[in-house]
């Protein structure tokens, strides 16, 4: 079986912890989002493509679902100690030697897919990790302060905790980029295509920006697990992007926003279950169960269903 | 007073901290020794200019006489997880800072000079330092192993410990570098040059090879202090580079290697006294004192005797 996975951070990663679990024969390529990447101290991070490595290799801090486990900060104090910017962006030390090596195999003038894989080869994430594009895209949030003005998103998400809010999100970058080595080959050849409860706008509707990317997603059977539970996201703040682009921060919104024309099933939590009846989810098979992802097990069973659901819509 | 110091790393830290503690008026302008800069994991590494930095700061680990106080090491063993090359240059995390933020500030097109202005504002080091040159110099050692073949100064020193010969070392891209900013003005508007105890090859021989630097220099009264006692380096391997030169190992010798155009004042341990009456030093004066530099009080002693030797020859 051939899965392909459009993936955010933390949500993603946990997900396809589960995916792996129920269905561990299976080929999972993962379509990583970069849009999130930002230069810090002249080094390249990819929280997202992190987040996925980590979490599968092993090495994820597990408690706050980013970063390495059993961190140290000696290089941020430092950093800090020289009044070097931005402060507000927390990397730990192990972390850090990702991004060396990671800017340093990309100041030789390799691809960051490339990179990856050789980032990859420590890890053994036991899934194929794809970035979604070599090409740089970084998303911004246009915010009202004094003025109106583009901020990277780390800065609004990190920085400004999404309190200001967006009034669009852009993936700065996208219309120019091309799809990754293998993305398009990855999603042509799956059996089926899920997305995982990551971000809609900043997550799967950053990869779906790159040319190409939706319409190959579009002509496959997709099945999407709903990061909305209960009118809130369960991890992070989606609401304030779903603001962002005029999404009601709910379930059936999400669906509907994603639209008949690109997933056919998808999964929501039981006390979600009347999108089920939701008129405008036409066209989508909604399937109702718990969806918190707890623990592995009720992680597997997520994945279980979404699997199950796909086969049976592909 | 105005005293100009050329400075190779440990040996030259250290003097300068017996310098400001016996002169604690004078403007001291160090010009730092750039040649065995090395570029590792993509970071600009200037270990001379660090040492000094960081001694003066108030940051170095004493012990060691190189690197920061109370390091922790995770970066490096990620790096090293990953199978990141070269394993053989110790960098502890709080180095790793400053690397990262010079490397950062170089990429933005600032001139090493400038950056590590920037350093040094942080660290206070209470001189003025000042890289020989903002062109890249890096000195190489020629070594015999299955071929003839040019390694980096700190592949030689670091990697193999100086064990096989070096044929000839060589400050590879000296011929075309210029003095940094500032430096020819502080030789020429100093009152005397000092050469503090260190490797008169690969730290003095590398900032004189720089055009321009050694003329300025022999226009200014020189006193140079030993750093060789009783036959051997006090520290270090300063034996192989003087071999490779085709110097003996001796204070004498190095003394005229200098030569009498170059220095006026030499200053020797007790036990090479001796070379007061040595011919080939005729025209340099020699002084004897206890040239250990075992704590501040012996340091400040013996460059006490360095500023009062260059008063009476200037």
């Amino acid at each position: 079986m051939r899965i392909t996975v459009l993936a955010g951070g933390v949500g993603a990663a946990r997900f396809l912890r589960g995916l792996k679990s129920a269905v561990p024969e299976a080929q999972i390529t993962v379509i990583g989002n970069t849009g999130d990447d930002i230069t810090l101290f002249g080094l390249r991070v990819c929280p997202d493509l992190d987040t996925v490595m980590y979490t599968l290799g092993g090495g994820i801090n597990e408690d706050q679902g980013w970063g390495r486990a059993g961190e140290t900060f000696s290089v941020r104090e430092e950093l800090a100690a020289y009044g070097a910017s931005p402060a507000w962006f927390t990397l730990g030390d192990r972390d850090f030697a990702t991004h060396i090596l990671r800017s340093k195999l990309l100041a030789e003038g390799r691809p960051l897919s490339a990179v990856t894989e050789e980032l990859c080869r420590r890890w053994q994430p036991g899934v194929r990790l794809l970035p979604m594009s070599d090409d740089p895209v970084e998303t911004h949030a246009e915010i009202q302060g004094s003025e109106r003005a583009l901020v990277h998103f780390q800065e609004w998400w990190v920085r400004l905790h999404a309190e200001v809010p967006a009034l669009a999100i852009t993936a700065v970058g996208a219309e120019d980029a091309a799809p990754g080595p293998g993305v398009l080959d990855a999603i042509a050849a799956a059996d089926f295509v899920l997305f995982p409860p990551s971000n809609p706008v900043v997550s799967i509707g950053t990869i779906l920006s790159v040319p190409g990317i939706r319409e190959a997603v579009a002509a496959r059977t997709v099945v999407g697990v709903s990061p909305i539970i209960g009118g809130a996201p369960v991890r992070g703040m989606a609401d304030a992007c779903l603001t962002a682009i005029g999404v009601e921060t709910s379930a059936s919104a999400v669906a509907a926003h994603y639209g008949s024309g690109l997933i056919s099933g998808w999964l929501v939590d039981d006390q979600d279950k009347a999108a089920a009846d939701d008129p405008a989810l036409g066209g989508i098979v909604v399937r109702a169960l718990p969806l918190y992802m707890r623990d592995l097990a009720t992680t597997t069973a997520i994945a279980r269903a979404a699997v199950d659901l796909a086969k049976e819509l592909a």
